[in-house]
């Protein structure tokens, strides 16, 4: 069963995973350009027909009403097959000397975005990309009924640097029995800025970026993507709602159109910009006890993985960005999107 | 010049560097398996022959008194080529509307540790690598005294994956103007502890480990190398000192020789352990002013390169490790040292 620890001087939990446990002959640095990701239809556990492969689905849109586990459904969600965190783990503190532990309690489920294997963001049809959204809504506004989950973190892997090890379209998601230390420090960050300032942040971020133009991406009438002043990445992005709004499950009917709308043509700029760079993409939104927490606002960060953070950047935490943002800002704005490349919508 | 940002939210420090700005098409991530790290001693700017081929020295070793930049030298400490940060740009703050920026002042070194490019710090003779320490020593003491300076990171990369370019043995030195987050955060937990037990953190934890032996991989008369109980990543290890100091620069001729031998020794059982790993090493040292802050304890932190940080680890600060330190303990203590890599020693 996983275990989470704590570190004793920096209070940041770690989740040592005990069950799955790596040998030194087991990580093959010296092969890791030859590790393959998942292509194969056959083998690939996300694929149509494949449904066996996974643990029983938790949710699907199956627009033909076809069995559960069965093909037919344009979305699905499944539980992790080797998850971080399990429901079966224990719950609470351990006595472990000076330090502090606890059980490894938590959810880890993958939502397969779509049922087509090639598919990407900026290729699936518009429905598609709201689809995958309204699932995040859907799984989160069930699990957080759990009082034992603190905050549910949905993220993207794409691409090998970025740690995919499947091809197949999919994004994941897991509740922790704690609030993770960066959201954490956020929520902090963005009380001491409005303790100093009386405004939000976030919103101060968002008027200031429309005005000054010079770090915009785009904007539509619910969502703006920048690339952050303070970008620690080549090529971050972030976008922000311009309601202030502390969990995206709050989101309008309206703003989920709106948001696959920005996301999905950011996505197709990176794409063409980058020769399709591998990234993250991360959902940073309120814990869920402090959902109305008025100092909170939502947003979604994008981090191209383009360069290697080495020892500096970890032992100080200092990022050395080597393309300033309003060059990023510029060079993605000017980017054409191959229009065969954008689907329906 | 480099330009130093700080998030509005976060309030951490990144460095812009606007002027080797690189653009899109210089990323090349579909071709980074094929980066070839510098390995011909003709082309390597750190081979005896081609100082030129580098700033003029700061610092040099030369037991046969050779004239400077020049070859003779068994250690050298030159400008980085191609810093994050340097003395020329302008120090303190400036005026960016809601946001905060400073100049890039600061100062980046490299240490050439060995004028042999296929020399690893586990094979070379003992003497050397003591030199590398008194060389980082030497150096922390002659830039202390520019008070624009707050804080000194030395760090080493080791391997295309951790962020090395070149093969030739090197470890570097970053002067910021600031005390960095991730050594501002250790502070913070180090006085929080104190604040709540009365005792040093790590004090503590050299104690506990050394009784428990669970987690320890060697320890001499002033040093302990241990798993620590919430590592990040596989195989992270940590070298702490027994005595209770807060800045590396402090350390008696007695520690520095043992220091050497405990760091000599682990890189050596790494290596044979996990056939040469990629890795990451930083000393975490107090702030320059804050060198005899009573609540510090400086060390220093090894961190393999054998698996990537994914979205989750990046949205949420949780590392998930899939070899409890534990069992990492055991792997490096029981593997044999091939005596013929050994050296002098």
């Amino acid at each position: 069963m996983p275990e989470l620890r704590k570190d004793p001087i920096t209070r940041e939990w770690v989740i040592i995973a005990t069950e799955r446990a790596r040998r030194p002959d087991q990580f093959n640095h010296k092969r890791q350009a030859e590790i393959v990701v998942t292509k194969d239809h056959s083998t690939c556990p996300f694929c149509p027909g494949n449904e066996a492969m996974t643990p029983p689905e938790v949710l699907a849109y199956r627009p033909g009403g076809t069995a559960p586990n069965q093909p037919g459904w344009t979305l699905r969600v499944v539980p992790n097959a080797f998850p971080a965190l399990n429901l079966e783990s224990s719950w609470g503190r351990r006595d472990a000397g000076i330090y502090d532990t606890m059980g490894g309690y938590g959810v880890h489920e993958v939502i397969v975005e779509h049922p087509d294997h090639q598919q990407e963001m900026w290729t699936m049809d518009d429905q598609a990309v709201e689809d995958i959204l309204w699932a995040c809504r859907d799984r989160y506004v069930d699990l957080k009924r759990d009082d034992r989950l603190l905050h549910i973190m949905i993220f993207r892997n794409h691409g090998r640097v970025a740690g995919a090890s499947i091809q197949h379209p999919h994004s994941q998601l897991v509740g922790t029995p704690f609030v993770p230390q960066m959201i954490w420090h956020e929520l902090q960050g963005a009380q001491q800025y409005v303790d100093y300032r009386d405004t939000c942040a976030f919103c101060d971020v968002v008027q200031d970026e429309l005005r000054n133009g010079e770090r915009l991406i785009s904007a539509n009438d619910h969502f703006v993507c920048v690339a952050p002043y303070a970008s620690k990445v080549p090529f971050e992005t972030s976008i922000i709602p311009k309601r202030h709004n502390g969990c995206f499950a709050n989101m309008t009917r309206e703003e989920v159109r709106a948001l696959a709308s920005i996301l999905k043509d950011l996505k197709g700029r990176l794409a063409a910009c980058l020769d399709d760079p591998p990234y993250n993409h991360t959902f940073h939104t309120a814990p869920i006890r402090e959902e109305n927490n008025p100092h909170f606002h939502w947003h979604l960060s994008i981090l191209p993985r383009l360069t290697i953070a080495a020892g500096f950047e970890l032992g100080t935490g200092i990022y050395i960005n080597v393309t300033p943002p309003e060059e990023a800002a510029h060079y993605l704005r000017e980017t054409t999107l191959p229009s065969d490349k954008r689907g329906a919508g």
